[in-house]
């Protein structure tokens, strides 16, 4: 436990361990912790991997053309969204991808769960730690072959280990996170062409991009590129969900490239109207010159915050913070506290919310995940940090 | 072509044949066809089947609860919405449905897609003419069985005929949808009561109530009834959209209610964060008593309206309307005109958009598919048709 809790702070902690394990792989919500405790400081969620600051945006345009005097909004209530190609064709343009290479999910997880459901019939290998719907998802019979990541190495992918695995293991998917959740670890263009072409046999190499704009290799995002790979390998499939960067998770959005075939596959039978007014408002928007150049911005200060902010962290002897290219930061804790006693405490005791990865196979260590979000809830953060430890 | 239209809106009605064409078995929404065509002149949308008074109460609540001060709806944007069965438990004693049998879909059509790809493996059998879904949706090798529908029994389903059909070709698959789409021919509950019991034996029937709302046979809902029957019959899976009944079509909200060990199955490898924000509102929403109290004020309302339309309809010469127990009639155009040069004629002359059900299989005639809408509506519609013929 961590220090100065009171007995009633201690049957809290109890309490939403619990609720830990009744959610498995994927914590409770700090909504549903709320509910069962009312008494519950509600803080700040530094599970929760997104840019609040593009959530700002969002809901500047949000406020000024949908809920003006005419109402917008309700045209998106009342009437079926447009279907998965006549949304894919309004993305095109702006991505200068070709529609026919175009899916749009409710949400890139039920991309992940389509393309796994649909491609992965034998054998899947996944790097850990990682998100693990890539493995929960698998069909029956499928099996899996973990990947697992060097703690010396600091949990970054070793390309020539993996592509050694894969020539061992000849599985038929193979799935590359970059940046990797939970430890944001990033994996070069050069090596990303390097895996490309090592495992151009693999039938389906899943290339996801959730947190890709979080990376700071450089400050461009370069879509043409999505084409040539497609044309060049077309076992890639790159999926990039829409929550984290544009700090939406709640309208599921997000969309996939790939090669035209496995869409043609995938729409032969099913994913009508699989999404939702308000996404494809987003989507809209999303392809917004003006609105584009208001996201840069915003993505650029959430950027700078965030390398602040882990430069701070990484001043705090108590815990080792592991290299990240992303939204968030893979902390270990050094001073002998098992990971849920540290976050349920913390939450607590400041309201600070953050991601135990006690559930996380491929950790070895008492770890947890500590999400960037704005300026001064990270200085708050911080300081419950300091204060815990 | 219908009479009295210029060479300019002929040359419209050829371009929506084009669009029609292309979409296949679902028709292009008129926002599509708007898009294609800036001179339409957009009037009632008759081929949607929703009940526009309840949109109207539902955007009451919307702007009174999501949209005041502190802009809740901010939340529902931002955060990942709840896991499945943290929804289907707010639902379940509402439902008096225990929340291990309750399943919560991106729209019903999510469910349609993801009981036929996980539950049919062999053979299915449809009552055609119907929603295309249930057949489209299969996967490769499972082969289709139609049941057609008597013209001379005005598509109404023959029990005796459906039954003596699955003993000869004995499917692992039924679909039962009450009341049909696209004639709105209702199943009592007696014959529904003698289907389940003639047809324990199929692996699973899938029973597709999403228009049971508006049926007439009396004015109480019994969801009591429901798990009564999935007890008795576990091979029973019931469907229920929310988009027709609450007018609510773009924020994707349906649910089923099926056998524990199913959801199980379906849980276990797929359907994260399913949902979205809004539909979690909405279910909320649904449950709170005051809620329903308005709701059955205006499925009331929504019922008398359509009834008087549907007399008047009744009435008119060169059409004959099929009997209907849902909020849409289909009819045969009697007069030698085409289906599709009837509901784009009438959509360019006067705006307003039917649908014509020329896709569909199992119907020999010219046919078009008409919605209900409001009272105001459903009396320019009627105009505008009496005007065409």
């Amino acid at each position: 436990m961590i220090k100065g809790l009171s007995k009633e702070q201690v049957a809290m902690v109890q309490h939403i361990k619990l609720l830990k394990q009744q959610a498995g792989s994927h914590s409770p919500s700090l909504f549903t912790i709320k509910e069962q405790l009312p008494a519950l400081k509600m803080g700040i969620d530094a599970c929760f991997l997104s840019n609040p600051y593009a959530t700002d945006l969002f809901l500047d345009y949000f406020k000024k053309e949908l809920l003006g005097e005419d109402l917008a909004i309700r045209d998106m209530l009342e009437f079926y969204p447009s279907q998965n190609n006549v949304i894919a064709s309004s993305l095109a343009s702006f991505l200068k991808v070709p529609a026919e290479m175009l899916f749009v999910g409710n949400g890139a997880i039920e991309i992940i769960q389509a393309v796994i459901h649909n491609f992965t019939n034998q054998k899947i290998i996944v790097n850990i730690p990682t998100f693990s719907s890539y493995y929960e998802f698998i069909k029956p019979g499928v099996s899996i072959v973990f990947n697992k990541l060097k703690k010396e190495e600091e949990y970054k992918l070793n390309v020539q280990d993996l592509l050694k695995l894969v020539h061992l293991e000849k599985p038929d998917t193979v799935v590359l996170i970059n940046p990797n959740n939970p430890n944001g670890g990033y994996i070069t263009k050069a090596e990303i062409a390097e895996l490309l072409e090592g495992l151009k046999n693999v039938g389906t190499i899943l290339l996801d991009e959730s947190f890709i704009h979080f990376a700071f290799e450089n400050d461009q995002m370069d879509p043409l590129s999505y084409v040539d790979m497609v044309l060049k390998y077309p076992n890639v499939v790159t999926i990039k969900s829409m929550s984290k960067d544009f700090g939406i998770a709640g309208i599921r959005a997000g969309y996939a490239i790939m090669h035209p075939n496995r869409i043609k596959q995938l729409l032969s039978n099913g994913f009508l109207w699989n999404s939702n007014g308000l996404a494809e408002y987003f989507f809209k928007l999303y392809t917004r010159e003006q609105f584009q150049k208001e996201y840069e911005v915003v993505r650029k200060q959430y950027i700078r915050d965030t390398q602040e902010y882990f430069k701070i962290l990484n001043e705090i002897d108590a815990i080792k913070q592991y290299p990240s290219q992303a939204n968030f930061a893979l902390l270990e804790l050094k001073s002998g506290i098992l990971a849920d006693d540290f976050a349920f405490g913390l939450l607590v005791k400041s309201g600070v919310y953050t991601r135990t990865c006690s559930d996380k196979i491929g950790l070895d260590g008492e770890f947890i995940r500590l999400a960037s979000r704005s300026a001064i809830e990270n200085k708050e953060i911080i300081t419950a940090i300091k204060d815990a430890l």
